[in-house]
């Protein structure tokens, strides 16, 4: 853990706030997010593992552009949309890492992405597997079957035993088991990523060695989170599937598993208000980033929502949706309304999937607006 | 405090869920929203009061139009962009309850603006009023400047004494002080409300008087917040500003201050895994209403991280970006995989702007998409 941790400006501030710029605006760091791209998929590489980003993350066909050239197997989405905004942008390899129930509305949909892209889905039940059958018809046999396995998240996914059963149904319906995946959620806590990552190896392990055992051809066993993803054994996983990466943010910098230097994406905001306090009423300024922009996630062992650039010290107390509450350390001075800060979110899936486009900043300073090009797309 | 209370399907489910939906899709009861702005208008109006909804909540063209057509005084927006959608669509009045820090950029607008409604925006320091003057020229006199006293929840917002401070100085600019308002957000806590109202009343009441007192003619005392909106007292306040009324949602309902009955919004979610659980690992289903559909808001007083409709004893007790994990009671089936459920949300006004669009259904189960036009326009 690094809270509070003090660090000079130089060493975050690459790139510059464009000028004249309305607030509250999300700004990426083009260099930091090339660098970011560029390391983890060396890493991966050379603990022999393929990588496919999660572009929940992002959702934007520049950074998917950018993680493809730089060696990524394919991509990771959650939702048939996300997908089709990725196969349409020509990204050739899709994986819908999700228990997706089709109705006939998804099937159409889904038949039309495999016009585009290969695809692979998620599935943790008999019943989702014979609904598949059902609503895809003689596509259902293209698909690449994933059995989601639940390694201690307890969310969605199966035990070993139940994908046995659940890979016996898709064969006895015509449909291919590809591999298995696990989402080792349990891992975004203080203290908890050792123990989770013993629990996915160990989860996605036995499932593959059962699935073997009863005559199923797995070629694909995924796993991997952000914090966990580089931490990864090719002796049991094929692949990693983090997003976070890309940009980092305040949680992962505050679990000690992304570097302040390395935070790729921040939200330019303006300070509309401000009170030197007394006694009874904190000393504070008020920002123009609110929940609308950088998402309520607050895990209990975060320092606040979220963390301010210029000020590392500063600590976010409360949110509302246009408002965020900041409060000042003592020893320095609070800023003139009208300054521009930059705050870090603590979760940027949620932040970026709160606006239509961002800017992105070259390391000249010249700079481009990058359209969210699948937010929203929820289904 | 109502959790846990079960209610008959007939008392919710006014409407019906459309056939072959996309999941997750947020749907709205029109009925139900049209009781809601009726009630609340007679009520207020009852009472003395004009009503300036805040559109926060809702965003969208057809319940500005429904709020007006109820006899609505004007809107209440959070931004500049808000507040542009609004006008072109033609709402004559419009309050920026927000204190605008105003940049080039965003004077530009304004001045837009002011060609197509009577534009009133919020203040708080003595800087922003210069930097009105400078930013607006001559068109600043034409704006009704109000003062935002901090009536206790320490967020934006001065003192009554302060509020004189900054009215002379907008008055030796030639600026408008229209009036005061306040936000009393610490009314959004179990018990906190009646003291919450004394404290809103009585600071209003005293910025005014000491503003009268200097001079200024004070038309203008604006208080309420969805809670404390229908106590508001004539003799202090002009208008009240309440947002989620018109749909309520499930914090609202667990504060005691919407009834089941009257919640006008929901979620469509489709149940895509379930378990039936052992010892170590709890029954449970997953729908597909995550955070980037419900909005990741939960006070610690809540009872989860939204309602079912169906079955209101149900506890959301986890959200990830796709997944809600709802623990299902012992004493009932769980639902069969392909369900659709559907979820109050707990705080509605994060949970409309996370989409594009929403299904209207009207008391004859015809549909409408009705756009959130003004998503995500944080500036």
């Amino acid at each position: 853990m690094r809270r509070g941790a003090q660090l000079s400006d130089e060493k975050v501030a690459v790139g510059t706030i464009p000028a004249g710029i309305n607030t509250p605006e999300i700004l990426i760091d083009v260099a930091k997010l090339e660098k970011n791209i560029a390391r983890v998929a060396q890493r991966v590489a050379g603990q022999g593992l393929k990588l496919r980003p999660h572009s929940k993350t992002h959702k934007m066909h520049e950074v998917a552009q950018r993680q493809l050239d730089a060696g990524a197997s394919g991509l990771t989405v959650a939702t048939v949309g996300e997908a089709l905004s990725f196969a349409l942008h020509g990204v050739p390899k899709i994986f819908i890492a999700y228990p997706l129930w089709i109705n006939e509305s998804s099937a159409a949909r889904i038949i039309e992405l495999m016009k585009r892209a290969k695809l692979s889905i998620g599935t943790d039940s008999v019943a989702a597997v014979q609904q598949a059958a059902k609503m895809l018809g003689e596509k259902a046999a293209k698909v690449k079957l994933m059995i989601e396995i639940d390694s201690g998240h307890h969310r969605s996914g199966v035990s070993p035993a139940q994908a046995v059963e659940i890979a016996g149904a898709a064969r006895d319906l015509g449909l291919r088991v590809h591999g298995v995946f696990t989402f080792p959620g349990h891992s975004y806590a203080p203290e908890a990523m050792d123990s989770a990552i013993n629990d996915e190896h160990k989860a996605l392990a036995e499932a593959a060695c059962l699935l073997r055992e009863a005559g199923h051809n797995i070629k694909r066993i995924s796993g991997g989170s952000t914090p966990t993803a580089e931490l990864s054994d090719s002796s049991v996983l094929t692949e990693v599937r983090p997003g976070v990466y890309v940009f980092g943010d305040a949680q992962q910098y505050e679990l000690g598993r992304t570097k302040w230097e390395d935070i790729a994406l921040s939200v330019a905001t303006t300070v509309v208000s401000r009170h030197e306090g007394d006694g009874q009423i904190p000393r504070r300024i008020v920002v123009d980033a609110g929940s609308k922009v950088l998402g309520a996630d607050r895990p209990a062992w975060a320092s606040g929502f979220g963390r301010v650039v210029e000020c590392p010290e500063a600590r976010i107390t409360a949110l509302s949706e246009h408002h965020a509450t900041v409060q000042w350390p003592e020893n320095r001075e609070l800023p003139a309304h009208g300054t521009v800060l930059r705050v870090i979110p603590n979760h940027v899936c949620i932040a970026v999937n709160l606006v239509d486009s961002v800017l992105a900043v070259h390391p000249d300073d010249t700079v481009e607006r990058w359209d969210v090009a699948s937010r929203g797309m929820n289904y």
